[in-house]
């Protein structure tokens, strides 16, 4: 029974990161999509999406067929709660950079990336991507190390978040309200997407350290002062 | 040990309703904070979040114990992983009203609604609490046919949001960029919070009528055409 057991997390875990690699190619395309307005490269994130979504709720089935046929406990039960939970977050960060490819379809033939805020949000997506290959890492190796580059990534999309609202809203701002709109939602998901990787990875962490207490809904998202 | 679980699920679905009405009483307050500048309130909902937060913790510990201590299978079973899965977006519809009232507490002394949108928001806020009136009532009662008064207020809330974009980039629109922020992040809060409710909503549904297909990551937001 634990052989099967321990077969099944193997498998929960392998489509985790098969979850995980399918985001990181969508927040890799959108972040492009969203800087050079190519329009095809966006409609191939909006449609993949519903991949990731068909592979989280698959997952989640995994997980309740586990929860009912093996009815695990203690540590084996939390691994498996965990998992419902990280599929969630996953599934989140798939809409987050569909969000962002559909800001850059909108604007089409233009380019989504608001001008004077270029350099921010390249910076902003290549962040994101690096949280999201961290986060895949992490996943398969549960290097628990990993999720410090995750945190440290996340304070820097936090700034650069904090910085997009400072500049739409200084004097030196230039752009018209749909400019600003952009800004202002590119800017939001690109840091809920961080966010909700660092709350898989305080999971992860909680997993290999038992320290669960404040974790499940701990994690509190950066508010632009705006 | 039916009798047991029975007890439990009843325990879970009156906590349920609990968070529900702190919800329901975070987004009341939220939207008139908003409206009227009142900062006291609007502090009042960002202070109460973590009792939101806390109650839903609990209910996930609670919910955790009741799949180790009574392995429940089934329909059951469902229920238990369902009770999670509401409990997460009950909290995360407390932090939209959260985010709702930050804004309010930004924008003091002066008022956050947005000049020229100020009936749109404040009809967009009646139908939020709305929404987690009969949330809470559908959780309370188990009357699916509220679930269709939640689907209706959404599409209504729906529209609106569109309607903010459309305000917002027409020429008519005289707003600063700061009102321009204000209105992207207040309306997209709006319709997430009411996002959240119809996910509840679609989850009670499959409870009373055993039809799961493409519930779990069904729900697509509305993107603004901005």
């Amino acid at each position: 029974m634990r052989e099967v057991f321990h077969q099944s997390l193997e498998d929960v875990q392998s489509r985790l990161v098969e979850i995980s690699d399918l985001v990181t190619i969508a927040i890799d395309k959108a972040t492009r999509a969203f800087g050079s307005g190519d329009v095809a490269l966006a409609e191939e994130v909006i449609a993949d999406d519903r991949l990731i979504d068909e592979r989280a709720l698959a997952l989640d089935e995994l997980a309740i067929e586990i929860l009912a046929m093996q009815q695990p406990v203690a540590r084996d039960l939390r691994i498996v709660v965990t998992a419902l939970r990280v599929s969630a977050s996953l599934e989140r960060m798939g809409d987050m950079a569909e969000h962002i490819a559909q800001l850059a379809r909108t604007r089409y033939p233009d380019r989504a990336i608001p001008k004077g805020l270029k350099g921010t949000f390249t910076r902003m997506g290549e962040l994101d991507v690096q949280v999201a290959r961290s986060l895949t890492e992490l996943l398969r190796t549960q290097d628990l190390a990993i999720a410090d580059h995750i945190r440290n990534s996340d304070d820097d999309i936090d700034e650069l978040h904090a910085s997009v609202f400072e500049k739409v809203l200084s004097d030196s701002w230039q752009g018209e309200a749909g400019a600003t709109v952009d800004a202002t939602l590119a800017s939001r998901y690109h840091e809920r997407f961080a966010d909700h990787a660092v709350s898989i990875a305080k999971k992860m962490i909680y997993l290999g350290t038992g320290d669960w207490t404040g974790l499940e809904h701990g994690v509190v998202p950066v508010e632009p002062t705006a």
